[in-house]
Formats: C-alpha cells, sequence, structure tokens
C-alpha cells in the first residue's frame, strides 16, 4: 500500500458516516502485514468499539459449500433480498487458498453483480494470507470495521473443503451449509464434521425438474441430522430447500435464521457464544504472539538450530533440547510439565 | 515419591547394567511433576543417549484397537513370541483417561500373565496426567529410557477411541489397528481417520467358527484401504488375520512387521520418519515451555485479567487485548502478523 496512513480520528469518523472509501482503506491496514498498518488498523478498531458500540449485535453467519453449490448466487440472492429489507449487509471471505490462485472466492465481483453495486452492501474478498490462521485474523478484525460503519449483518464464505470452516464458525453466530441436489455429502467432498456444525442446512437448485431430486436430499439430510447428538445451543439443524435462481425458499430461509437468533438471544446463548468466541480469539492471539516472538528472538534460534541436528540424529531429547533453548530466553527450567 | 533422588550416574549405570529397579524409578522421575525430579531424569536421558547412543534402532509399534478388540491378549501373545526369539519387548502405554480411571489400560498385568514376569519384558502402565499433551510427553521419554535399557521391541498401547492415537503415531515407526471379526469399523467406534492411519490391520479372534467372519471381516478391509489414498511412506497397508488366543498368524504378522521395516530403512523413509517426528516433539516441547512460561509471567497474568473483561463484553478487540498483554512481557508491538 503506497497510500500514505491517515490518523487515526480521519478513519474512525469516515467509517462512522459510511464513507466506504475510508472503510476500504481501514481494512486494508488490517491485512497489511508493516507494523504501522498494523498499529493504526488496531487504533481504528480500539477507538471505534469505545465511541461507536453497536447498540444491539449484528447477525454474523457462515456459508460454505462445496465447489459447484451455487454460493455466490446465494449471497447475490440473500443480500438483494436483506438489502431489501432495509439492512446493511457485508460480504466477506475466508480462503487461505487465495494467496495462490490470487483470490478464487469473492475475487470475481461479477457473480453478485447487483449486490456488489449497491449502496447497502459491502462486497470484499477473502485477505491473502500464507497461512489460515493470518486470514482468520484479518477477517476477524474485518468483521469489527464493518459492524462499526453500520453493517448489520455479516455474510462470512468459506470454500467447504478445509480448515476454514472451523475459522468461520468461530466468529459467527450461524453456520450455514449450501447443499447440491442428487448428491450425498461424500459426493460433494464435504466432510461430516462439516455437515454436524451446521446450524442450517440448505439444498440449493430446487428449481424446475430439479424439485424432486432436491426434496430427496433434504429427506436424506434430515435423517442424517436426526443421528447427530444434541448440540450444546439446543438446536436442531434445520433442513430447507431453496433456488438461489429463482428466489424461492431465500425468505424462509432467512426466516429460520430470525427464528435461530430470537432463540439465542432468549436463551442466552447468542451471547453467551460471543463471549467464548472472544475469549477463543483472545488466546489465539497470545499464543500467536508469543510465538512469532520466540521466532524472532534471535539468541534462541541460534541455540536452537545447533540443538535441532542433535535431536534430528537422535542423539538428543527433543525435551532436553526445548529446555537448552529456553535457558537461553528464560530464567526458568525445565519445562512445567503439564 | 518419596524415594530420595539419586544421583545421575547410578541411574544411567543401573540402567546400562539392565537393573529393573532403577529403571523404574528413572521412569518415575520422567512421569513426577516436580520439578528436581524432571532435572534428573532430563540428566540421566541425555547422558544415556551420549554415553550409549542405540547400535541399531529398536523397532517401535504403536498398536491400538476397539475395547473388546483383545488388545492385552494380543500383546500378551506378540510379547511372547519376541522374548522367545531373544528379544527385549517394552510394553507402554498411553491413556490419558488413566487419570481418572487410576490406570484402565495395562493397570492390570494379570491380562499379561506370562510377559508381564518375563525376564526380557517390561511392561509399564500409562503414565497419569491430566492432559493429552502430558502424558504423550511422558510416554515419549519412557521411549528413550527402555531403548537405553536394552529393549530393541517398544509396543505402545492405546485405547482406540480419542486423540490418543495420534500422540502414539508420532511416536513410533509403525501403526497397528487390531479389529474384531464381524463388525463393521464404525460399529467398533474406530474413526474413519485411525484407519487410514493402520500400517497394518490385524482382525483377531480368527479362531474356531469366528475363522470365516475374520476372513470376510479381512476382505472387507482390504477393499477399503484398496481406495486411501496413496501413503507418503510407499506401503500399501496390509490386512491380516490372527488368533491371540491360540497364537495362529501371530508369527506372519510379526514377518510382516519386519517386512515394514527392512523396506523403509532400505528406502530410508523409516529414518526420515523418526527424524520428523523429532522435529514435531522439538516444536511441542517449544510451544508447551512457552505457554507454561507465560502462564506462570504474574504481571501478564494481572493484565490479562484486566483486558479479558473488556474483551468477553465486545467492548475491546481480542487481537488489541492480546497486544496490551504481551507489552507487559516483551518490547515489541503490535503483534506480528502471519
Amino acid at each position: 500500500m503506497r497510500r500514505p496512513i491517515l490518523p487515526t480520528e480521519t478513519y474512525v469518523e469516515g467509517i462512522l458516516s459510511g464513507n466506504r472509501v475510508l472503510l476500504g482503506q481501514a481494512i486494508t491496514l488490517v491485512e497489511s502485514a508493516r507494523p504501522e498498518h498494523q498499529i493504526r488498523a488496531r487504533e481504528v478498531i480500539a477507538k471505534l468499539l469505545m465511541e461507536a458500540p453497536p447498540t444491539q449485535p449484528s447477525m454474523r453467519v457462515a456459508i460454505t459449500g462445496a465447489p459447484g453449490a451455487g454460493k455466490s448466487t446465494f449471497i447475490e440472492a440473500l443480500g438483494n433480498l436483506l438489502t431489501g429489507q432495509g439492512r446493511k449487509v457485508a460480504v466477506l471471505a475466508i480462503d487461505p487458498s487465495s494467496a495462490l490462485t490470487r483470490g478464487s472466492i469473492l475475487g470475481d465481483k461479477t457473480r453478485m453483480e447487483r449486490l456488489s453495486t449497491s449502496e447497502q452492501a459491502f462486497v470484499r474478498p477473502s485477505p491473502a494470507g500464507d497461512a489460515l490462521g493470518g486470514v482468520a485474523r484479518k477477517t476477524r478484525e474485518t468483521i469489527l470495521l464493518v459492524e462499526a460503519a453500520g453493517y448489520d449483518t455479516v455474510l462470512v464464505e468459506t470454500v467447504g473443503v478445509g480448515q476454514s470452516e472451523m475459522a468461520a464458525k468461530y466468529m459467527t453466530d450461524l453456520f450455514l451449509l449450501l447443499l447440491l441436489p442428487g448428491a450425498g455429502d461424500e459426493l460433494q467432498g464435504i466432510k461430516r464434521g462439516i455437515v454436524e456444525m451446521a446450524d442450517v442446512l440448505v439444498v440449493n437448485k430446487a428449481d424446475g425438474d430439479r424439485v424432486k431430486t432436491a426434496n430427496q436430499a433434504r429427506a436424506h439430510y434430515l435423517n442424517a441430522v436426526h443421528l447427530f447428538p444434541a448440540r450444546p445451543n439446543g438446536w436442531p439443524p434445520r433442513v430447507l430447500t431453496c433456488s438461489a435462481e429463482t428466489g424461492a425458499g431465500i425468505a424462509e430461509m432467512w426466516e429460520t435464521i430470525g427464528e435461530f437468533r430470537d432463540k439465542g438471544l432468549q436463551n442466552g446463548f447468542f451471547q453467551e457464544n460471543r463471549k467464548q468466541q472472544a475469549a477463543y480469539w483472545l488466546q489465539e492471539a497470545l499464543k500467536q504472539g508469543l510465538e512469532s516472538w520466540f521466532q524472532n528472538h534471535t539468541a534462541a534460534q541460534t541455540v536452537l538450530k545447533a540443538v535441532e541436528t542433535e535431536v534430528l540424529a537422535g542423539r538428543m531429547s527433543p525435551f532436553a533440547a526445548a529446555d537448552e533453548v529456553l535457558k537461553k530466553v528464560f530464567t526458568f527450567l525445565p519445562v512445567p510439565p503439564q
């Protein structure tokens, strides 16, 4: 980013007044690897949280599904429905592979033609990053920025085949799995664990002569989810059908999401879940911070290189070697056992 | 442990001269939570590795299977075969639950009646520990001790239902899965991931009128493993049958393990795998050491408690909070992003 860093107050005021350009620039700071950008980004977020805490919580929805399930069309249809209801919708994404593929996910805004030009929508491609942890952190912080900018609905898209789903689950209120009609989840490459994570399963493409297969798929998944163990949020997963193409079932699906939200706010699970998520990200950030610091500790790294050879050759126990390295860093020994 | 700590040299000489009592006491030091025991244990291991590096690598085998698959009887049969061939066999275990159940696994030596009284065998129950990480570390260090004591075959038993299998895999050369005849792996509560990890699958209880069902089960698993993706070690998993009760198939099974070992030593995968495992445990020990140190850092913990409240209430970003805490510990800011 060659653009000069603006004062914190400029970003804050811009974001609060709905300036999309300044919002985008603040997100770019979040996504940047440069320390001075990071510092400014955190100042902006801190100020926003302090000055303009959301009066009521947004709705954060993770949307995943196998390639070909029609995620972009689905988000376009859902987003247009919601902006039509007066909501402000932010669409974000987590896709660590996009660093390699240069943003396969959400990179092509033409697939969300109407939504991406709407004044009430903000579509942002997946940040780049060499590791999921980095990408996920950036998306998590971006959520705070768009919420401060007044977006009351945040849709987080993931690719549906890897580890990104766990990260998305840990930053959203509801996990939605989009499915194809006429193909078992194994055929769709969806892992069982991801099916079990879903609060709402939606069989897409229920239109024309595919309605029957979609209903069959729905019955199949209904059967499957009945066998899952009871969930901590007390919400039995719902299985629905829709057609992102025709719009059929999209409004009903959003009503179900509203029901999930109301129930959770009522029984306190919604709030409790957000608390647990915040605690999780705090722990993750601490771990990451410790490891980064250690990796930049020159003396420790020098010792590490020396003992590593011994460990790999089997001449030194890995645990004794770790003690050796940490001795350079700390004044305690040995590693307190668990 | 009320027994006084002996000088390092006493343990080292005792272990090298085959003194089983001193070997047992050194393992007790490894398993102890007290820092002075830990220090002595590491000194003993360091000295053993330096003074008496194994002339040729032992054979480390992980053995897992659902409850009821007959693991104890199987280990008894295998162990007796091996001691009969002049090998020295150590039997260890990883079972984090044993902290609660007071050693369900290997706790009852009567199930290995002959083996546990053999001069050429050393049977040790699972160490206690509140977390898998701690239990696994103890078993990993105990392997080094028994190898120094001349045990050329190390069998590591796990319960077959949880996370212990990953830990066992990361400290052994071969992963063996024991199965029951006449029940699919789903019925046996064995996760697919564990089946995929196995280098050798053995259908036990192939005796009397169960021979036919055992052969059917073998065919079923042969079919299943053929569908698995190719493995980094270039070894297609073998599926065998045996009867730990009658001893049928046990010798053939050990021959297969020998084949696995020879092939791996020849193509270098055996050595490469051990190197990767050592690197893994070194990284784990470093992470654990960093986190333990941080948890004992009073100033950091005080700040953490204060910011945690803000984070859980949504008034502070978890990442800014982590910076705040780490600022107390280090002089760098912010957390270098991934």
